[in-house]
């Protein structure tokens, strides 16, 4: 199994399957493609039809592309780890705020780009990204206060992951967030699977 | 369990999960709420913490939000339905177009709205519009071939649903298609309960 990723300095997309296959400590090979190159368009559609990344092969070499559709697979070819919560009202609201974060918050992704080399506390806050950050702390509030943290389901999982990338915005730009916003980003920060993207993101040049 | 949608003239993300409970026939009670008006968003609130429909709500009272999250969540509620197909490479794919809908598209979305009772051919052909076609005619045609037709993976299951409001678009504003695209747009129109939805748009003032 192959995971087709872009520049683990920005490529927030490609970050959050490759967390998942990360933390739950799944065999994959990984497939950097360096974005933003004369030949990137072309590299990618090698692997995907969508031309994005990031993109899963398969050892029958098929393609399974956006990163919500790869993680949804992984969920339901390991059921042996709880990427998605086991109750079902839980499971419900992680698909919902998944989607909600795969369809959504165009703003503040344009205003507050992921590189996660770059530390540039106080700017990027538009009016539409801190309107974007003030609906993603109420989903992380509301998570946290019924799920009992420290991740928004209890347990770390595919809705971490997607959220993850935010993280790193948040890092990066530090808008003003509650305490219970910056708890979390904290936490997320030092999950292994993180780090290690964050490592890696620091050796690219 | 209710499903709190939009104007079906307009409401293209509330029309999907609206026709996979309509065509699988699970009953469901409809909370209609007329979208653009000053009180809109309070209405909408009521349900969705997100702001936005379509939106689920569940005898016990939890939302399920996100028109692609409810339809998984649908999915998984009822097995006996093959709403994603049962084959796991098929259903790998129809995740990954599902997805890439979900999250993609917005020029054509942009400048080809869906308003079901207007008919404006030759309006709406930005060269952003046209490239995001020609990108869901590739994914049309490739699912078509793989699968055999009439409907992208056989049968009408959620991936169809996901493109109904393209289809829509594409009665509105015809743009130019392939064959293959403008069979697969006559069947889709032709579904009982897409037409259901369309006779209910009609009938909207
Ligand atoms: N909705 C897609 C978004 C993928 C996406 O936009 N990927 C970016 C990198 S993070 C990309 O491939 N850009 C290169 C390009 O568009 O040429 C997903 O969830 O996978
Ligand atoms: N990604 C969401 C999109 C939902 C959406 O944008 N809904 C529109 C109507 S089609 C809406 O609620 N607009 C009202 C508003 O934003 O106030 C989904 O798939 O459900």
């Amino acid at each position: 199994m192959k995971l087709v990723i872009g520049d683990k300095n920005v490529s927030s997309w490609s970050m959050r399957p490759w967390l998942v296959l990360r933390h739950f400590a799944i065999p994959f090979d990984e497939t950097l493609i360096r974005l933003g190159r004369p030949e990137s368009k072309a590299q990618i559609l090698e692997h995907a039809p969508s031309g994005k990344v990031p993109c899963l092969v398969t050892d029958s070499g098929d393609a399974i592309w956006e990163s919500l559709a790869i993680m949804e697979t992984l969920a339901e070819q390991h059921p042996e780890h709880a990427m998605w919560p086991r109750d079902a009202a839980a499971r419900a609201r992680a698909r919902s705020i998944s989607a909600e974060m795969h369809a959504g918050f165009a703003d503040l992704r344009r205003d507050m780009t992921m590189t996660i080399q770059t530390h540039a506390p106080g700017t990027g806050r538009t009016p539409e990204a801190l309107s974007d950050i003030a609906r993603i702390e109420a989903i992380w509030r509301d998570c946290l206060s019924m799920y009992g943290g420290p991740f928004l389901f209890g347990e770390f999982g595919i809705a971490d992951a997607m959220y993850a990338p935010v993280v790193m915005r948040f890092n990066t730009y530090a808008p003003e967030l509650s305490d219970v916003s910056r708890g979390y980003v904290e936490c997320v920060t030092k999950v292994p699977a993180v780090a290690a993207w964050i490592r890696d993101a620091g050796d690219e040049r």
